[in-house]
């Protein structure tokens, strides 16, 4: 069983077992789930003839030596452990195992490659503990930010105050230099629908969108909404649902970017008051960051204009701005040729999620493949993935380690 | 001061501070602080010359004998004494005293017509604390039905048994007697800002507007705002965004009709995820049950058609369906008389709010007048009338009872 999909299946699921919550799968960082879910993953490390090692963030690290000894930089793969509250189990723990199944592969054939191999198992990608998304990698990347530490969670218990709990040493990840890599190489399930729409096992990421989020608010007046003619309204939600329609065109109307209006809360809020208030989100991304910040231009100008001519005032504060990450033009070259290699069509697609791969694209060059999932359903117990297409994907990167 | 504008003012003052909370004026029905509201009515009516009585339900009604004798079925004046919480001061209570104040005048003169007068100052309008509105109205015209004693509010507490809790004797109300009444005049403050744009102090009512209340859910499909393609999303609140806008163009479109989504509830309402569902009520009003009635069919097979090319679930479910209540053409025709003698133009509106007068519509003919209030603000501290109006409806009302 081990190097085969059979095998990443079966070990997807017994660390689906291993969760904060009885019966549902939360595994957050810094958490005594997470350890135990990384002690499992450093014991089939060191069975696959990996050196497993924990650091102080929690991550786990199994290196595979290099054939002529162990110098020079690693190839590294992996993802991340940590989950969403009420997670499926192929999130980041997908390409962890498989990451340690094509060590494994290498293992049983005594094969050593001209340069060390490190499978990495993040310990936050999700964020959903401290807010802040990707502590794990950066730790590993040495992109640590001191105030992470102290960041506290809805318990009130400092990210330092947790590592300390589980016996680490949270002063390590600020003394911890930018490791020299070779490359990074992600595999990730999709978490959307459009392989499963093509009938493809995977492909590759030229991209992780640049992403921003902003919170709208649009006042009017509230009224009686017996009493209050139609004529004359300042109407909140009104404005509201012609800016979640505008969202909806331009985004339809402008090659790969997505806009999402995710929440939408109205005041007063009852049957009979005209709404006076709305507040919403917009969320918007985009592979060029250029067509992203033009997108949000436009959606503001005509926003505004449409509430303008209610008499709604806008309010529109930018929360987040990120950078669309390009993944490495020789690592997808060479990721393209393993996957036309396996006979199968290569399929570029941008990441509309952000991954660990965009913080080791910052000190290395990093490429990611995507696994089709059932339904594109992702953060949900029902995430699913084929055993035909974990197939695809370990013969992928081996044959991407082969030809490093 | 009495029989004047000022002194309405100056009660509505008084009345203002008998509240069940320090700092804001709330009253509702069975309550000590309503129950002192109505202490002070009744002793504004026993100086005008009325005799004061308190019913079971804690209605306060002051009767003036008319010339010859006390027979015959009273003429009845009245609103309510009840509020919303944090209520402003006119709301019910204006009526009540502008009819106690056209008494006074008649009184202060020795005058007496040909019938009784009766005003009435009702002990619930609102419905807050029972859910059910007209509790007071409704015992006043022996329609009180028996269920209603069982109805409890948020703590626990009946209605036979806050109204025990004053003294009253619940099963009272349920052997009241349909009365004769020769008709019913309310006066009211507008609620809205047809008389404030129109440059007018007072209205007279038409009909009270009949009111279709709806509960409607759009349910499409969940998803990662950054990996869902604008192709093929489910977006329920896209689905209801154009619900909104279809409900504010068909109403803009449909003479006299109203019509209110008041609110919206986003799941799962997080930033980052496509909406799967919208719940949403819908209040739509009007005179014409017909128009309202056929309106409302005309949205839900255009909200759902709209809903469907989406991919979205429609759920309508009707919560309720009150009919128009038309007030009595021989008295609006008097009403609209006394309001031109004055030297005013004869405004018609339709109610979109409920009023004690479509209880009273039940029993007798019934007629309603409407005062201008400041901005169309009502059901809030900010509530406001000018004195100059006041007086316009205390000269208007005076003359309506000369000619009954």
């Amino acid at each position: 069983m081990t190097g085969t999909a059979a095998g990443v299946l079966a070990r997807a699921a017994a660390l689906g077992e291993v969760s904060e919550e009885p019966g549902r799968l939360t595994r957050r960082f810094a958490t005594a789930a997470l350890r135990r879910a990384g002690e499992l993953v450093a014991a089939w490390m060191e069975a696959a003839g990996m050196e497993a090692r924990r650091d102080a963030a929690g991550n786990v690290v199994g290196r595979y030596a290099a054939a002529g000894g162990d110098a020079g930089p690693p190839l590294v793969l992996g993802s991340h452990l940590d989950t969403v509250p009420d997670a499926g189990r192929f999130d980041g723990v997908l390409g962890v195992l498989v990451a340690v199944a094509a060590v494994e592969r290498l293992a049983e054939r005594g094969e050593r490659l001209p340069f060390p191999v490190e499978v990495a198992a993040f310990a936050d990608e999700e964020g959903v503990r401290y807010g802040v998304a990707y502590l794990g990698s950066a730790a590993y990347a040495g992109l640590f930010e001191p105030e992470w530490l102290d960041l506290v969670d809805q318990d009130g218990i400092s990210a330092a105050a947790a590592l300390r709990g589980l016996g680490d040493d949270p002063s390590a990840l600020l003394r911890a230099a930018v490791p020299r890599l070779a490359g990074y190489l992600e595999v990730h399930i999709e978490q959307g629908p459009v392989l499963e729409r093509a009938d493809l096992p995977v492909a590759v990421v030229t991209a992780i969108a640049g992403q921003s989020r902003v919170a709208v608010v649009l006042r009017g007046q509230a009224g009686h909404a017996g009493t209050l003619p139609m004529t004359g309204r300042r109407d909140a939600l009104a404005a509201a649902a012609a800016a979640v329609l505008t969202v909806e065109r331009v985004a339809g109307a402008t090659e790969g970017l997505v806009a999402t209006v995710g929440t939408l809360v109205v005041g007063p809020g009852a049957p009979n008051v005209v709404p006076g208030e709305a507040r919403l989100t917009l969320d918007v991304r985009h592979a060029d960051d250029g067509v992203r910040l033009d997108a949000l231009r436009a959606l503001r100008d005509e926003i505004g204009r449409d509430a303008a001519s209610r008499g709604v005032d806008l309010d529109w504060a930018v929360l987040q701005e990120t950078d669309a990450v390009a993944m490495s033009p020789e690592l997808r070259e060479r990721l393209g040729a393993a996957v036309e290699a396996g006979g199968h069509a290569v399929r570029r697609l941008v990441s509309g999620a952000g991954h660990d791969a965009a913080v080791l694209a910052r000190v290395c060059p990093a490429a990611m493949l995507f696994v089709r999932c059932a339904g594109g359903v992702s953060h949900d117990p029902r995430e699913s993935v084929a055993e035909e297409d974990v197939a695809v994907a370990l013969d992928v990167v081996e044959r991407f380690l082969r030809t490093s």
